[in-house]
C-alpha cells in the first residue's frame, strides 16, 4: 500500500520540501532504500551516503538539509529529531500493513466464569484466565498465555504467545509483553535455620505502568511483602531478571540479560547495559547509565556513565595481566621500597 | 482471618511475653506494621526502629529483648532465630489465606493412558502428561505444563504454569517449580569433525531431590551418559543455567542468572551469587560462597568467600584503569628497571 | 537391543581389530563401561584408564592403538577421530532405542486452514499453527508450541514442547529447537524523543539455516528492517540472547547464557564461551574463540583466543586488588616520579 508524502506529513508533522504527491511504500536505511521508499539521515557522519541514496525522499535535520538539500533530487522532510521521525514513520507504515486483530474468545480458551473480558479483546487458543481477572478493551492475548487470578491488564495491551502472569499482578495500558515472559513468580526469599532454608512466602505483587515493553523470556518476581514496581514507559529487553521489590523509574531502558537484584531502586531516564548486574538494596539516581557487563555493587548518587569490566585481550596477554592484577599488592610494595631507597639516596646525595 | 498469638506460639514455638490473646492478621516489616500485625527484629542495628514500631507484637532474640523488652508496650515472642521464626510465621499466615487446591484433572488436559496420576493431584488446563509418567499425591500441575514420558513427580510438589519436563526426569517431594522452567533438555555436547559438529545424544536424566525450589525460566539439562543431580533442599533462583552432568549439593542456594557449566560439582551449603559463572568440570567443596558476577575458573578446595569482578567507576576513570590493566606488564618492567638502577646506585654509594 | 561390532563398523567405518561378532548394547565412558558396552579413548592422557576398562570394545586412534593394542583383551575400532566416532556410535545406539514418532495432528491442535502441514509431520497436543505456515516432511512439533503465520519449518526438524516462533521466521532442515525458545520477538529498538521512547517497528525476520540446534530458553530476535541470520550448522546452547540483525556464521558454537548485541557479525567456525557478551555492531572474523565471561567491546580481525575476566580470589584479596586496580593511575604516577629521581641521581653520580 503506497502513501503520498503529504499524508505522512499531515499525520506526523515535519517540513516537506519537494513533490508532496511523491508516493512511498515503506522505509529503509540509506544504503538499501529503493526509489519507492523513504529513508532517513540521523547522524551527520553518513552525509556522503545520503547524497547517494536511491530513496524517493529523505528525513533529515535542518542542519543536514542546509548541506545536502541543494543537490538532493528527491523530496526532503526536515524534522527536529530525524531518528524519532523515522520511528514514527515506520510505525505509520507498520500500522497500514498490520493484520487486523479479531475480537473474541477462541473456543479452546479456558476462562473462569468470574473473569471479566472486554468484548473488544482478542483471546487466542488455549489461553487460560483465572478467577477475578480483568481484561480491558482491545487487549490481545495470544495462544498459550496463562493469566492468574485477579490479574488486571489495561486497554490495548498485547501479550504474545506463551506468557505467564501469576495471580494479582497488574499491567497498565498499551503494554507489549513478549513470549516466554514470566511475571509474578515468587521472589527468592529464604531464612536459614541451621543450614536448612525456610521459604518466606512472597505475598506482594508486580505492578506495571502504562506503555511498558517487556522482552522475550524476561522474568519479574512478585514482591515479598510490598510490591515490585515498573513505572510508565520502561523498556525491558529479553532475558532480564527483575527480582522482588525492585522499583524501576519511568522511561528507564534495560538491555538484554541484565539482572537487577532484590529491592534495588533504579531512577528515571536511566539505561542499564546488556548483561549488567545491579546489586540488591542499592539506589541508583535518575539519568545514570551503567555500561554492559558492569556490576554495580554500591548505590550511585550522581548522574553519568559508569563502567567496570575487564578489558578483552589475546588469551596469553590476558593471562599475564590477570596474574599481575592478582599480585598488585606485591607491585605496590616494590614501589614503596623503591621510594624509600630513592629518598635515602637523595638525602645522602644532598648531604 | 485473625490469629491469637497463643495459637501462633503453639504451632511454631518461641517464648511469648505479653497478652496471649492479642489478635494479629498478618506480618509486616518494622516500619510498615500496623496495630493489627506482628513484626520482627532480626538485626540489632534496627533496634531503634523496633522501639517505634506500631506492631501489636514483635518477634526478637533474647539479646534484643533484654534491651528493648522493658519499654515495649506490645507482646513479644522471643525466638532463637527471629528471621527463621518470621519465615515460619509468614508461612502460617499464607497457609490460612491460601486458596484450596481442588483435586482432579481438567477436561482439556491430555494424559497418556499409561500415565499414573494420584487422585488427590490437581492437573490444570491444557496440561500434557506422557506415557508412563507417575504423578504422586497432592501434586499440583498448573496450566500448560508438558510432562514427558516416564517422568516422576513426588508428593506435594507444585509445578506452576508453562513448565516443561523432558522424558525420564525425576522430581522429589515438595518441589516448587516456577513457570518457564525447562528440565531435561539436551546438554550441549558435540564432537568436532573437520569443522562440522556431530551431536552426542544426551541419554542421562535430571534427578531432583526433595524440597527443591526452582525459579522462573531456569534450565537444567539432562546428563550426557550419566545424570544431572540436584540434591535435597537446593534453592535455585530465576534464569539459572545448570548444564549436563552437574551435581549440586544439599541446601546450596544459587542466585538469579548464574550459570553452571557441564560436569561442575558444587558442594553442600554453598551459595553462588547472581550472574556468577562456574566453569565446567571443576569441583567446589562444601561451604563455599562465590560472589555475584564472579567467574570460578578452577576448583575451590577451601571453604570461604571468593570474588572476582572489575570494580565499577565513572566511565572515564574506568577507561584509564582498563588501559593500565592491559599494560601492567610495562609497569612491572619499569619497576624492575628501577630496582636495578637503585641497586647500582646504592652499591656505588656504599663503595 | 544388542549390536554386533561388524554392524557398527559397516555403518560408521573405522578399522575393526578383534571379534567382529562381539555384541554391545551401548556406549559408556572408560571408567563406567561394562563388559557388554563399547567405550572410547579420545585423549592419550587417559591411556592408563583405558588399559583397565571392562568394556567389550574400545574406539581409539592409531597412535593410541600402537601403544595399547597389544595388551588389550577386547576388540578395538581404530578411527581417525575417536571422539567423533564415539558421537556417531552414540547416535547409532540412540536411533535404535528411539521411540518412533507417529505422524499426524493431535485433535487438540489449532491449525489455520491455510497452513500447510506435510502428512508425515507430527503435531502434538495444543500446538497452534498460523495462517500460511509451511511445515515440511517428518517435522516434529511437540505440545504447546505456537507457530506464527507464514513461518516455514524444513524437513526433519524437531521443535520440543512450548517453543514460540513469531510470524515469518524460517527454519531449515534437521533443526533441533529446545523448549522455551522464543524466535522472532521484536528487537530492542527505540528512538528517544525528549526522554520518551518511541518504538521502532521490527519488520525483519529470523532466518535459520540447516542443521542448527538451539538450546532451551534461548531467544533470537527478528531484524529491525533487514533479517537476523543464523547460518547452517550453528549450535546454540541454553539461555543465549541473539539480538536483532545479528549474523552468525556456519558451524559457530555458542555456550550457555552468552549474549550477542544488535547487528553483531560473528564469523564461521567461531566459539563463544558461556556468559560471554558480544557488543553491538562489531565484526568478529572466522576462527575466533571468545572465552567464558568475556566482553568483546570492539571488532576482532585476527583469529585466535580472546579473554577478559577478573581473576577470582578470596574475597579479602580481591578487595585489595580491586582497590589497587582503581588506583593504578596513582601507581603509575609514583613510578614516573621514581624514574625522574633515579635519572637525576644517576646523572649526578656520573658527573
Amino acid at each position: 500500500m503506497r502513501t503520498r508524502l503529504k499524508e505522512l506529513v499531515q499525520s506526523l508533522g515535519g517540513h516537506l520540501i519537494g513533490d508532496a504527491d511523491t508516493q512511498v511504500s515503506g522505509i529503509a536505511p540509506l544504503s538499501d532504500a529503493t526509489t519507492s521508499q523513504i529513508t532517513f539521515l540521523s547522524n551527520p557522519k553518513f552525509r556522503s551516503q545520503a547524497a547517494q541514496t536511491q530513496a524517493a525522499a529523505i528525513i533529515l535535520s535542518a542542519a543536514d538539509d542546509a548541506v545536502l538539500g541543494a543537490d538532493y533530487r528527491g523530496a526532503r522532510i526536515v524534522a527536529d529529531n530525524p531518528y524519532a521521525y523515522f520511528a514514527k514513520a515506520a510505525q505509520f507504515f507498520a500500522a497500514r500493513n498490520a493484520i487486523p486483530v479479531i475480537p473474541g474468545i477462541h473456543p479452546s480458551a479456558t476462562l473462569d466464569p468470574t473473569a471479566q473480558v472486554a468484548s473488544s479483546a482478542h483471546i487466542g487458543p488455549n489461553v487460560v484466565i483465572g478467577a477475578g481477572a480483568v481484561i480491558d478493551e482491545e487487549v490481545r492475548i495470544e495462544a498459550g498465555c496463562v493469566i492468574g487470578r485477579n490479574v488486571k491488564i489495561g486497554a490495548n495491551s498485547c501479550l504474545n504467545a506463551n506468557v505467564t502472569i501469576y495471580a494479582s499482578c497488574e499491567i497498565g495500558a498499551r503494554a507489549i509483553i513478549h513470549s516466554g515472559v514470566v511475571m509474578g513468580a515468587d521472589g527468592f526469599g529464604f531464612a536459614n535455620a541451621g543450614g536448612t532454608w525456610i521459604k518466606i512466602p512472597q505475598t506482594g505483587r508486580v505492578l506495571i505502568g502504562d506503555d511498558v515493553e517487556i522482552g522475550a523470556n524476561t522474568t519479574i518476581d512478585r514482591g515479598a511483602l510490598a510490591d515490585t514496581v515498573i513505572e510508565d514507559g520502561v523498556k525491558l529487553d529479553n532475558q532480564i531478571q527483575i527480582a522482588h521489590n525492585c522499583h524501576i523509574g519511568t522511561q528507564t531502558a534495560i538491555a538484554a540479560c541484565a539482572s537487577i537484584a532484590g529491592s534495588a531502586r533504579i531512577g528515571k531516564y536511566c539505561s542499564i547495559g546488556g548483561a549488567a548486574m545491579i546489586h540488591g538494596h542499592i539506589t541508583i539516581v535518575d539519568h545514570v547509565h551503567v555500561s554492559a557487563g558492569t556490576l554495580a555493587l554500591r548505590s550511585i548518587s550522581e548522574p553519568g556513565q559508569y563502567t567496570g569490566f575487564y578489558p578483552i585481550a589475546k588469551h596469553g596477554d590476558w593471562e599475564k595481566s590477570a596474574t599481575l592484577v592478582r599480585n598488585l599488592n606485591t607491585m605496590r610494595e616494590k614501589i614503596r621500597t623503591l621510594e624509600k631507597s630513592v629518598k635515602q639516596l637523595t638525602e645522602k646525595d644532598n648531604e
